[in-house]
């Protein structure tokens, strides 16, 4: 097989407020297990912070590096997460379906009493964060996926996962050429779309920010630091796309997205794992990523970042992202 | 062994005017063999043209891709170099040297009746078209040697060699972590030291075009297609740095220089033979390089690029870069 395909059968149960499928939304009964490497994970620690729900919901954090049967909390003392008692993600996938044989992947949420992972279905999670959890929700919560921006949401997402977030890999991933260029056609042809689309306008859809941003917003993150050498995405820098670059750090700059952004790990992550396309495992000591924190002069366009809400304030002290792992110089 | 090594052992016979070892300078008696790819080849392609030599040392061409044995002739008609008859440059390193177990490397000189390469010591062999095949120089051939800047051009070249033409691959073949960012911070202060010295002066010694920018343009123009990418030298693209970026335009856009460039060649070469750090050998689309030709504003810093001299022709049509191959959108 010549082009990347992501496995896209996870687990479906999901977290609902009238608890359907067995697993009603409930404060402290959950733990997020994310690794903010993995721009999927990144989406959710983003989702959680803009709804306020550190408090509610507990997060684990993996490390940026695992080998090819886990995830594993070698962040943590003695290498276990401290809520659910484990060295390797796997072990709350076992726990849940025994000899489970699809990906160990991240997020995932885990019922803490039982140790069982209940989803990892991450395109429902942010969602289900958004509308089952409301009543958990911060003062001042925004409205991610508001109803009447549905439809024209779904429609953006659907192109952006195709041609972006999973775009970005169908390039790097490709074991021949041609399927590599026809990813990166693709790639670049929908962010000559979205800049056409974001030049008049300060968020993707309607006047705030919606999950269609975070959604891009991860991927944006990752560009210059990874994608544009390790998955040959490069055609140019995101920084030599104006309106896109300017877009990427208005949010960057925005409580709960930059904020959020660890990129020693995520360079770790990448360069170290993918041992197939990058074999000695060197991590690039740049870019130079100070120009996340330059004006991007967005606010002219008008739009109001929170609507009818307010930003979140800082992270919790435990899931601060060290100043070193921010926005430095290479 | 850690850290990468060149090895800078060549045949060091010399083609000098009074012909001391063996081997006089002589219209048609040689045959230059380059590859466009390769940097150091790059350079004696430059200075063969802005000297005027074509007549009088023909040139063999060598397509981008080479296999462990041998640089090989496979753009020719049967994939045999028309003149010397042979189809890997191999093949004149053993007539000279039964079992030649050195580096089959170009640039390298061939005397056409003997079919021996004569030398391969590319450092002395720009410098010896320079000062020995002089009674062949075309009309209006810029002094890139001049005795009086002669001390202050080695020692350009000496740091420019060491930090930049060959720390880029110090840094992209490095097998550790620790060696590559050695490389890596060596090169980018040598790139900052470079562009200091270049922000008030338009050339690198004195105010003609020289044999240490011939040598510093042969790296720079790789730096955004291959070396960014490949060799992980990615504090910044070339095109970040406002100085070095308007000097490489300058040049490339100088006669002699750009038109040597094909971009094509080098990005195969690189991504298709390194196949211990680009396993897939899948090459990228980018980067647009149509900025190549934009204005570079150099011409305010005075200088004179040939001196008393004259600018060269274009290239003898057999020896014209594809236009595909050039400057063009990815």
């Amino acid at each position: 097989m010549s082009e990347y395909s992501r496995d896209s059968r996870y687990i479906t149960t999901r977290i609902t407020a009238d608890g359907r499928d067995g697993y009603p939304v409930e404060p402290g009964r959950y733990r997020l297990v994310v690794a903010r490497a993995c721009p999927w994970a990144n989406r959710m620690i983003i989702v959680r912070r803009l709804l306020g729900l550190e408090d509610v919901l507990s997060m684990g954090v993996c490390g940026p590096v695992h080998d090819e049967r886990s995830w594993t909390f070698d962040l943590d003392p003695g290498g276990k997460d401290p809520v659910l008692g484990i060295e390797r993600l796997q072990e709350a996938y076992f726990k849940r379906v025994p000899g489970y044989e699809l990906g160990i992947t991240v997020p995932a949420i885990v019922e803490i009493a039982t140790g069982e992972v209940v989803t990892n279905d991450f395109a429902q999670m942010t969602i289900d964060l958004s509308l089952e959890w409301t009543a958990h929700h911060r003062e001042g919560a925004p409205a991610l996926y508001p109803e009447h921006l549905r439809a024209e949401i779904d429609e953006v997402n659907d192109v952006v996962f195709r041609d972006v977030n999973n775009g970005v890999y169908r390039a790097g991933f490709a074991s021949d050429q041609d399927s590599y260029e026809k990813a990166y056609r693709r790639l670049f042809d929908r962010l000559d779309w979205l800049s056409d689309r974001l030049a008049g306008q300060r968020y993707l859809v309607g006047d705030t920010i919606t999950e269609a941003d975070v959604r891009l917003f991860t991927t944006l993150a990752r560009f210059d630091a990874v994608y544009h050498g390790h998955f040959k995405c490069n055609r140019s820098k995101l920084n030599e796309m104006p309106v896109l670059w300017a877009y990427a750090r208005d949010l960057f700059q925005t409580p709960g997205f930059g904020d959020t952004i660890d990129f020693v790990q995520i360079k770790q992550h990448y360069y170290e794992v993918h041992r197939d396309i990058n074999p000695t495992g060197i991590v690039p000591v740049g870019p130079d990523l100070r120009n996340w924190l330059t004006p991007h002069g967005r606010e002219e366009l008008g739009g109001r970042p929170f609507g009818d809400g307010t930003p979140p304030g800082p992270p919790p002290a435990a899931e601060t992202v060290p100043a070193d792992n921010g926005p430095v110089a290479a």
